[in-house]
């Protein structure tokens, strides 16, 4: 039953979007199926003893500042730490390029807050990352979409969408979340490009860039950017606001995630945060710095690595062995998903019910299209699965697939 | 300098509100200073022993949870301890009526994102928590403003605020940051009655309840509330949404506080935190849990309680026996906050300036009224300093006052 008061919700809040995935989880709790619907990292890397060692330090020499209220910017050590690990991927900033974010939802809600007023139109990849389209809707977004391939964004298609007067770019350039799929480098080059011209800034999220399987490292649209910026090489009038996160290469339950930006825009967003949380937790900052340092991250993601691109193989050679040939699926270089195209006429929704009876889950493409599409469409995340229990869900799944085929090919028939 | 694209900000960001403070804490953290300016509870009353055995524990025998994504709306075991916690106090809820949030700075901007289209009007106390302020400025709030007494928000002065349709109303009922000063049971009744009959709801912000001093515990709004629903004993249909958190009472830097709600408005809050940064941190909820259980929350309460009555003590002496008798101040029964009201004619800009020549810092009264004011204040917080250094504090502090009140006698004069 609603509050008496509810008439007094405000406009933004009338959006539905944000509960799709949420409820959708709740299906896939019970213990005995698989599922490849979560996002979720591999609890078997996360590093507990390190973190073990990093709390009882932190608690032991520095608790006062800990426990403690903090900078709205973040724990300075902690952005020095990012800055050094951003610099070996390429990106050269400083520290006051760096804001501390209560994970990467919480650097897309800031950015909302920041550029968007109600109607806007924000460009995005069609499909894109629903988290994003969810924190820009409660601002009011509208959205102009772009079709992703293999290659990522099509950046031929971009100039109609572009003249239609976009606030910002939100791209997704590796291993994109859903599709897996992974921008190519002369692509990057035409979108920094048209970024320029149209003076139009891209939000480039960047979650998963480290987790590369396969191919070489592709630079970020921010370093693109910058060697644009002839006359000011100290990253002051970048059209690029960078987003990455220790969600998914450490752990997300600390919440600890960041946003490189110029200066003056930092600062705009350090008043907003303010606004918004204070700061993010100083204890999670500062376990998150002691964990980290020294080396260790680096080391860490190797593992990391090694252990995603087991799970990813695992999962191709599974839909290859059960899955039939009118579906199709990318072949991800790194990251947590891969995005599976069904034959025309599938009903996902249908297909999803059908492969919770086989007790495995997957998330239906629908909400990941700002705009809608015609295609049938599934997110899997092959990360949360040892191999074993991948290759089982899949072949569940097929079962599934195999029913929806039939039931299609039977509907076509009547 | 500002970015290219500066002109992109959205109009919510024009307000400046938000950086006021965060300036002038700047200013008063030479560590020379003895700062009566921000709200940080005492470092010496952090429980870091419990802390590390929480923490050990946590990760001993839940890491691969607490290092998780985790539920929107928190870590149920808190939240039933929370449930626990506050009958305590009188509040008569269910876990389904309580949502974590990322401090009550939070709990703030979910709100305002629930209740707030640009241009809407918030009726508030008269000085009244800048936070909350900043928070709502976000959104685009205008407000209507109540004055406040030693015994609260003046309901005798409310309907005339109350027909010009204010949103929500926004009370700190409890020992109120910035006044000191607790609303009356007489005035809560009439508070509740006047929410009851203009249909407008009430946000109570009680983030010191749990401290103190002198004095009998008042009944909450939230229960003044619940006992004239007769047809419905269940917290569904209540027109109060309250507001509390961990910050004040076990640490501020875990950043975990709550909202307590009917359940269709925690569902839709839930929606929106979801948007806004998926969830708190699972470590910190689950360490607060950890570190809050078994009655141990209760007694450290009653620690602080002790720690803090004799800071008061200190405060309110050092005035009586430093500063002019023209200067006066309430008499805070709890909380961390005296308010200072200064003769008419005194520039509390200037007297900020002359005290930081004196090593010691206090919040001009200002930026707490949302439409200004006449008078001049300070604002003192009197939990992060020990006795001693209350007391030279406000010594110093009586020197920079009498200067200010000989230089606006020598203005009179000419």
């Amino acid at each position: 039953m609603a509050a008496p008061w509810a008439h007094r919700y405000a406009q933004r809040t009338k959006s539905a979007k944000c509960s799709i995935i949420r409820e959708l989880l709740k299906l896939t709790q019970r213990p005995e199926v698989i599922s490849f619907a979560g996002g979720l990292p591999a609890p078997d890397v996360f590093p507990v003893a390190r973190f073990q060692e990093a709390c009882h330090r932190v608690l032991q020499t520095q608790a006062a500042t800990a426990l403690q209220y903090g900078p709205t910017e973040g724990y300075r050590p902690l952005r020095e730490l990012i800055v050094a690990h951003m610099a070996r991927y390429g990106i050269l900033a400083s520290v006051d390029n760096v804001l501390i974010t209560s994970g990467s939802q919480q650097a897309l809600d800031l950015i909302a807050k920041l550029l968007i007023n109600r109607g806007d139109r924000i460009l995005v990849e069609s499909p894109t990352y629903l988290g994003a389209l969810q924190a820009f809707d409660l601002m009011g977004a509208e959205y102009v979409t772009v079709p992703v391939d293999d290659d990522g964004l099509q950046t031929a298609h971009m100039e109609e969408a572009l003249r239609s007067g976009p606030k910002f770019m939100y791209i997704l350039p590796n291993f994109q979340n859903p599709g897996g799929v992974t921008l190519s480098r002369s692509r990057r080059d035409e979108l920094v490009a048209l970024s320029d011209r149209y003076g139009i800034p891209i939000i480039e999220d960047d979650p998963y860039g480290q987790l590369r399987y396969e191919g070489e490292h592709i630079t970020p649209l921010v370093v693109l950017d910058r060697t644009n910026l002839t006359r000011d090489r100290e990253y002051k009038l970048g059209n690029v606001i960078y987003l990455s996160t220790f969600s998914k290469i450490l752990a997300p339950g600390l919440r600890v995630a960041w946003i490189v930006a110029p200066p003056d825009v930092i600062t705009k967003l350090v008043q907003i945060k303010q606004c918004t949380d204070l700061h993010t937790s100083t204890f999670t900052q500062m376990v998150t710095y002691e964990a980290a340092r020294d080396g260790f991250l680096d080391e860490h993601v190797k593992l990391i690595r090694a252990t995603y691109k087991q799970r990813r193989d695992a999962m191709l050679a599974a839909l290859e062995d059960f899955f039939p040939s009118e579906v199709s699926w990318t072949h991800p270089h790194g990251g947590l998903f891969l995005w599976v195209t069904m034959p025309p006429g599938v009903d996902s929704s249908r297909l999803l019910d059908s492969a919770l009876r086989q007790d495995v889950a997957f998330v239906p493409g629908e909400p990941f299209f700002p705009n809608g599409d015609t295609a049938s469409h599934m997110r899997l995340n092959f990360s949360n699965a040892q191999p074993e229990q991948i290759r089982e869900g899949i072949r569940r799944l097929s079962i599934a697939v195999a029913h929806e085929l039939e039931h299609r090919a039977a509907g076509v028939m009547v």
